[in-house]
């Protein structure tokens, strides 16, 4: 592929990476159209009702459509949902060639926006390198998730010292990583549609959990934040009630509590051994359509996600000091395995150094 | 530099690693003669009372060093100690080019040795790669660091989970990391002149504590293994004792033990708050000469080490696995930090991912 084929597919991804985060039920995707190798138009996919990227870039491109060339992040759309189908407009538009990386794994198009592209005589163009087609496929990994097991694709965040330490044994935590790793969780923020937490945390470090830039100001969409609290703990005067954007309240059954603002929501979830059942909160968010969740807590409900086997993904900062102390606490409360054998493992794995600390990404290895 | 130059002396590196452990309290050096763009002797600094480098390498290359160049990883030393000055020897073979990156910081060369041989109407060149002087520095980094303190520059070895586990809650911990890393741990005990335990280890694990290949062959000299034991408990049968290689066992002042084998010597250390004190073990290790000595010990020696600030490098090993637990232990026992600012930092950080385990390395940032 040339050059300035890569490089305007390379823009259609940057611009699905930031339309991730409260898009969903849509895949967020990027698209640019190209008239005499010279950027005309670039649509990103706005929630529903909104419209899709294609439809968007089009009409920024206006009446040069013609002979033009469209780069999409995803195969267009091929049937009538909430948005027309995108491949009627690109033929409408005269596209003569759409360049793309991957089929949508949606069973509705899997190949058909492209089998209809070129059905009416447009070029379709896959090739990519394999770099492009996994940012393809990493921009609608929650996508790609909840379509084959209708929940988000959670991902536990954590941020320790080089001892595994997420606080002293006195409770100081802040901060631990670098400014650089905690932008970068902002950014990951941004681009979730949900953060989960507990009450624990709502209560210690009242934290706001909303996507800011390094000034303090928002990014993106409000997020959807849900806070575990089995007995119904949250004060009226939480910090994160504040903030624009929906808190979801999960409180034990029998727990009787009053919305403290318009924005808040109840769920009443189960309870295992006394505490909430986390895959009922798992699978109230797969059924608001939402692709993805990251977990934020502390040490309890950490541990208790991973130990009821709820992680998909786990994003680790490590920062390259030492707590020390027996007493200081690790990320994950909890009971823990007894063989080494038994380990969660993650596999996938990615390793990025952000200004001396570590960040490990990787994919939970699934063992049935 | 030529792609030639930088390739001889690049394999000058590669001999002096060969060397590293069991040659100090001599800097392991490598070098390699050249004639005509081929290598016609290379030499490893021997441990006392053996040969340096450059002699090895010159006698290597019998009567062809006449207009030859020497590629050597430190510069040549030019007094009499134990070894006759290597700058007369390689005058008398009749080189006329000298390549080496960087001085020997011992103040008895210093310059010196570059000097005379420049007096002598030798070329000496003196141009490398900051990577390449980085090397040089790095290999010679337990001998600096013995010259400006008189103590062998001590590295901690961690090996934990990416939660921070070193085991689990019922003591399993072979292994957390993978094959790779700890072929790697071996290398890392081969180049290292001691080895620090604790008598918890000893009883728990039965280490062997010496450098084997991965068919379990040893590799390189053997090391000295030392033993923090404050009461005297190491049993006569202990697995590290049936190993070649002295073992230094440090009980506490008053403590009353005899040698279990001829290769067995004893220091009696004073104590605080009833434990060893860890400085006096550095300092005879220090006293001997030695240039490195590496940490490997449960949470409660490494903790000790750390809060009597005796470290100053750090080999973490994180593997991508989770172990979870209030009870399985973490790297560091002990009291701790309280607040977050007083933490251990370390610096000049580089990071390698083995296999998908990472390795974090780093200096302590020493604070005055």
């Amino acid at each position: 592929m040339s050059s300035q084929h890569a490089a305007h597919l390379d823009r259609t991804f940057e611009l699905a990476e930031q339309g991730l985060g409260g898009v969903a039920p849509r895949p967020s995707v990027g698209a640019v159209v190209v008239s005499e190798g010279v950027i005309i138009g670039e649509g990103i996919t706005e929630p529903r009702p909104g419209r899709h990227a294609e439809p968007i870039a089009l009409a920024a491109a206006g009446d040069k459509t013609r002979g033009a060339t469209l780069y999409c992040s995803l195969e267009p759309h091929a049937f009538q949902g909430v948005a027309p189908p995108c491949t009627e407009a690109i033929i409408a538009a005269g596209i003569t060639t759409v360049v793309s990386p991957i089929e949508d794994p949606n069973p509705s198009v899997s190949g058909n926006g492209f089998r209809q592209l070129k059905a009416a005589g447009i070029e379709v163009v896959r090739s990519a390198t394999n770099q492009q087609i996994r940012r393809a496929e990493l921009l609608i990994e929650g996508f790609t998730h909840h379509l084959n097991t209708r929940r988000p694709l959670v991902t536990l965040k954590l941020a320790t010292s080089l001892d595994g330490k997420i606080a002293t044994r006195t409770g100081d935590s802040q901060w631990i990583t670098n400014s650089s790793s905690r932008s970068r969780v902002h950014e990951m923020r941004r681009q979730t549609d949900a953060l989960i937490t507990g009450i624990g945390t709502v209560l210690t470090d009242k934290p706001r959990l909303t996507a800011r830039d390094s000034d303090g100001n928002p990014t993106g969409r409000p997020l959807l934040r849900v806070v575990v609290d089995t007995h119904g703990r949250i004060p009226a005067d939480a910090r994160l009630l504040q903030e624009p954007g929906e808190v979801l309240w999960v409180v034990g059954e029998g727990i009787d509590v009053t919305a403290p603002t318009d924005s808040t929501s109840i769920q009443k979830a189960g309870l295992i051994d006394g505490k909430i059942n986390l895959a009922e909160v798992i699978d109230e968010l797969g059924t608001r359509g939402l692709h993805t969740a990251m977990i934020e807590a502390g040490a309890g409900l950490a541990g208790a996600f991973i130990e009821a086997n709820l992680i998909d993904k786990v994003s680790a900062f490590i920062a390259p000091k030492f707590i020390g102390g027996t007493e200081a606490p690790g990320p994950l409360a909890g009971t823990g395995i007894s063989d080494i054998g038994e380990a969660l493992t993650l596999e996938n794995l990615t390793h990025t150094v952000i200004d001396g600390d570590i960040l490990v990404e990787g994919y939970v290895l699934k063992v049935d």
